[in-house]
C-alpha cells in the first residue's frame, strides 16, 4: 500500500531517522535563479562592499491568511507575542510543537486588517494552513507553494516577486530609485518606494548586515522591476546574487534556516501527520550529517537552542507554551558561529584528487548536503550539539557553520565537527562514498561578521 | 554609436583581445538541465561504472539544411570528407577560415535526402548559414537556437529533445528500452529504437568510452521520453547527468569543445565579420585564461593543433584548402591531456580560506571560466602551447586539460600550466581579484581515460 500522508509514511518506514536520513530527494535547491551571475566570491564582496540583489521569489512558501482570525490563529500558534503588530508590521514567527520544539521560522507580514502573509520554508506554512483550516478559525488560507526544484524548461509562475536590496549602497540606490529622499521606515516596519513609476510595497531589513530593503509586487512585473534595480544600481555596484551564493550570506549573519521539523512524533501531532501529505516537504526531506541518533526526538531543537528564547513571550497562549513554561530556566544549549581550522578545510577539500577514499565534498560556498543539516559537535571528546548550516564567507575567508552547544562551551574554545556520515555515507542522492573527518573549530559569536555584530538592528536574528 | 556587427564592434573596440578578454557576457552556461541530480561526483563515476542519461536539448544550436545543396554547402565549408556519407550516417563537421584556422566543430547529421542537420555550438552554425544564405546555394536554412543561459522562469522550448543514453550498461537499457534486441547500428551509423511505444530515431555514439545512443524527437515528448528513459534504466543505475558534471566528460574522452572561432580577422572574412550582429556569440564571448597576446591570431588553433589533422580531406574543394596544404607538413602541435599535480591542485583550492591573494578558483567539476580557454603551457621556461579545456575527472580523481602543446613535448614530460590571469585579473565577471600560480602537469595521452583509449571507436575524438 502506498502512503497517503506523513503518518502512514512513518509507520511502514520503521525508523524515521533512517528514512530521512537515506531519503533521495537530493539537494535542498534555491531555484530557477541562476547558480551565479558574476561568480560567488565576488557575489558575496557585494553585500558587504557595495550593494547586491537577492532574489527571494522562488524559494520560500506564501500562506495567506484572511479573515477575522488571522492574527488570532498565528498568536495561537507562535511563540512570540502579538502586542503591537499593527498593520505595516513584520515580525518572525516561530512555531513549536506541543513539546515545546522548533517546527520552523519565517516572516510574518501585517499586509492589512484581516490579512497577512506568512514567507518561508514550507514547515512552518503547513503548520499554520493546518492550524487554520481545522482550528475552527474564520480565515481563508491560501497557499502559494514555492517554485519547483527543477522546472527543467516549464514556465514558473508565483503570486508576487521578492527582491532585497542590500549591502552599503543600498541606501542610496533605494533613494535614487525612489526619485527622492526616501521615508524613513524601522526596522521590521513597512512602506512604499517607486521603481519606474510603479508603487511598490517595502519592507525595512537588513539581511546582509546592513540596512535595506525587502520589496514586492505582481509577479508579473518579477522581470521589469528587476531590470530597473540593476540598471539604476549600476553605479552604486550592484550585483544580482546568484542561488549558489544567496544561502551563505546568512553564515556572517547567523539565522538557522532549517532545523528539523518537531513534528514526527507526539500522540498530540498525530492528527497533523495524518493530514500532512505523503509528497510533503515533511514527509520528503532528508537529515544530512555525522550526528546519528536512533530517536528522532533528539534531532529536535527549542526557540532556546537556536537562538529565539528572547522570543518566547508568555503574554498570551500558544500551543506549546506549556512545555516552554518548564523548558525556560533549564535551557543548555545556546546559538554560536564555529569558526573552521583553515588547514582541516583545505584537506577536505584536497581530498577529491589523489589516492584513498575521500572526505565528503564540501560544496562551494554552501556545504549543506540535506534538508535539515546535523554534524556532531564534539568538546573535549563528548557531544557538545549540532552544527546546521555550513559553508564558505568568502569575506572572512572562512569556512563557518552556525551551530547550537552546550553552554558551558564557551566562545574561544576549540571543540571538534564530525564532517561526513558514518559508514561511508547514506544513500541520499547528494552522499557519494566517502569517509569522516574530524574539523576543528573555534566556537564564536553570532552573528560572526564584525560587521553584521556592529550594525545589525537588535531583534530577529541576534535575539537581542 | 551603438555597434551593429560585429566587425562594427571589433573597430569600436580597438584591440579585439582585450575587448574578449573582458567581456561581462560570464560563464559558458549549460542552461536548464539541473546543475545536480545525484551529486557530480557519482554523476562522473556513473558514465564509467553504470549507465547515464545525458541531456543534450538545450545547449547546442540546431541548425537546419533542406535543399539539393545540402550536402554541398555543408562540403565547400569542410575540411572533411563527404565520400560515403549516405542518408543515416552522421560524422564530424570541422569548417576552418580562408587563412585554414578553426572556426568549430559539431556533429552533421544526415536525416534525410536533401536534409542535414547541424548540432553544435553557435561558432559553426554561424558560419554555416552565412555561407548557406549568400553563397547562392538552392538551401533552406532554419536556426534552432539553443535555450537561453538564465531563463528566469519563463518557458523554454526546442525543436528537439536530444538525450545520450551512454556507459558500460547502456547497451541492457536500450534493449530493454526497445522491448527486445536493438538492431546492430555501426559508429556514427543512424537508426531507430522504440521508447515507450514510440519510433525514436537514434545515432551510435561514444561519449564516454562506451558505445551508447543519441535519440533525438519532438520537443513536446522531452519529459515523457526522459522519464521513460529513467524508469527503465533504473534497475541497471542509470543517473541523469546534470549540467555541472556534463562537459567534464570529455576530460576523459578528448574531444576540444571550445576553440576560440578563427573569424576575427582577415580581409576575406570581413563580410562575415558584418553579417555577424552585435550580440553573436562571437561578438560576446570571452576569452579566458594566463595567456595574453596582443594578436587575436595568436588564440586560432589548426586542424592539427586539436586533432584533426586526419580529417582533412583534399579530395574536395573547401574554404582554407589552400591554407592547409601549406600548412599540411608543417603541423607544429598536437592534442594531448595535461594531468595536474595533486599537490598544486590542492594548493588552488586551499586557498579560498585564509589569509592572502588567493588563486583563481577553481570550479568543480568544470573550471573553466570563458567561452574559450586559454591557459599558457610552459615547456623548460617557454611557451609551448595552451591548456584549453579544465576540471576534475572524480573517476580519475585528477584535474585533467585538454591541451595543444608543441610537437617536441612528450607523453610523460613535466609541463607548467600558468592558472589564473595576469595582473590580478580581467574585468570578466566570473574573474574575482586573484593571482597566478604554476602548476606541474604530466603529458599525457589524449583520451586519458584508459576505459576510452581502449573502446573509444576509431575515428572522430581520437583522429585515428
Amino acid at each position: 500500500m502506498t502512503a497517503k500522508n506523513l503518518e502512514e509514511k512513518l509507520k511502514a518506514a520503521g525508523n524515521t531517522v533512517d528514512m530521512l536520513r537515506n531519503s533521495k530527494i537530493g539537494a535542498y535547491v534555491y531555484p530557477v535563479v541562476p547558480t551565479e551571475f558574476h561568480n560567488w566570491r565576488d557575489e558575496q564582496r557585494a553585500w558587504r562592499e557595495t550593494a547586491v540583489l537577492f532574489d527571494q521569489t522562488h524559494h520560500m512558501v506564501d500562506l495567506f491568511l484572511k479573515g477575522p482570525d488571522a492574527i488570532k490563529v498565528c498568536s495561537d500558534t507562535a511563540i512570540n507575542t502579538f502586542k503591537n503588530f499593527p498593520v505595516n508590521r513584520a515580525k518572525q514567527y516561530v512555531p513549536v510543537s506541543h513539546d515545546g520544539y522548533v517546527i520552523g521560522d519565517g516572516i510574518l507580514f501585517n499586509l492589512e486588517e484581516n490579512h497577512l502573509v506568512f514567507v518561508g520554508r514550507a514547515p512552518s506554512a503547513n503548520w499554520l494552513q493546518f492550524q487554520a483550516e481545522t482550528g475552527g478559525y474564520d480565515v481563508e488560507v491560501t497557499y502559494d507553494d514555492r517554485s519547483p526544484s527543477m522546472p527543467m524548461g516549464r514556465a514558473v509562475t508565483r503570486k508576487f516577486y521578492r527582491f532585497q536590496i542590500q549591502g552599503p549602497n543600498a541606501q542610496k540606490i533605494i533613494e535614487k530609485l525612489n526619485g527622492g529622499p526616501f521615508e524613513d521606515i524601522k526596522f521590521f516596519h513597512m512602506g512604499y518606494i517607486n521603481i519606474g513609476g510603479k508603487k511598490v510595497r517595502a519592507l525595512r531589513h537588513g539581511m546582509a548586515g546592513a540596512p535595506g530593503l525587502e520589496i514586492w509586487g505582481p509577479y508579473e512585473e518579477y522581470l521589469d522591476i528587476r531590470a530597473k534595480i540593476l540598471e539604476e544600481g549600476a553605479e552604486f555596484g550592484i550585483v544580482p546574487v546568484g542561488c549558489r551564493a544567496y544561502a551563505t550570506n546568512t553564515l556572517e549573519s547567523g539565522w538557522i534556516p532549517s532545523p528539523l521539523p518537531a513534528v514526527y512524533t507526539g500522540e498530540e501531532m498525530k492528527k497533523y501527520r495524518e493530514w500532512l501529505p505523503a509528497n510533503s516537504y515533511e514527509a520528503m526531506g532528508s537529515i544530512g550529517g555525522s550526528y546519528v541518533s536512533d530517536n528522532i526526538e533528539d534531532y529536535y531543537v527549542s526557540p532556546y537552542d537556536i537562538g529565539y528564547g528572547p522570543f518566547v513571550k508568555f503574554d498570551h497562549d500558544f500551543i506549546g507554551a506549556d512545555a516552554l513554561k518548564k523548558m525556560e530556566g533549564e535551557q543548555t544549549r545556546r546559538k554560536v558561529t564555529l569558526a573552521w581550522n583553515d588547514d582541516d578545510v583545505r584537506k577536505i577539500m584536497g581530498s577529491v584528487v589523489g589516492e584513498g577514499t575521500p572526505y565528503k565534498y564540501f560544496e562551494q560556498p554552501l556545504a549543506n548536503y540535506a534538508s535539515s543539516n546535523y554534524d556532531s559537535v564534539l568538546a573535549n571528546g563528548k557531544n557538545a550539539g549540532f552544527s546546521m548550516f555550513t559553508g564558505i564567507s568568502y569575506n572572512e575567508r572562512k569556512a563557518l557553520s552556525l551551530a547550537t552547544v552546550d553552554n558551558d562551551v564557551e566562545v574561544g574554545n576549540e571543540v571538534t565537527v564530525v564532517w561526513g556520515e558514518p559508514d561511508g555515507g547514506t544513500e541520499k542522492t547528494t552522499v557519494e562514498k566517502h569517509q569522516q573527518m574530524e574539523v576543528r573549530a573555534i566556537v564564536s559569536p553570532v552573528p560572526y561578521s564584525e560587521v553584521a555584530r556592529k550594525e545589525y538592528a537588535s531583534g530577529w536574528r541576534t535575539g537581542k
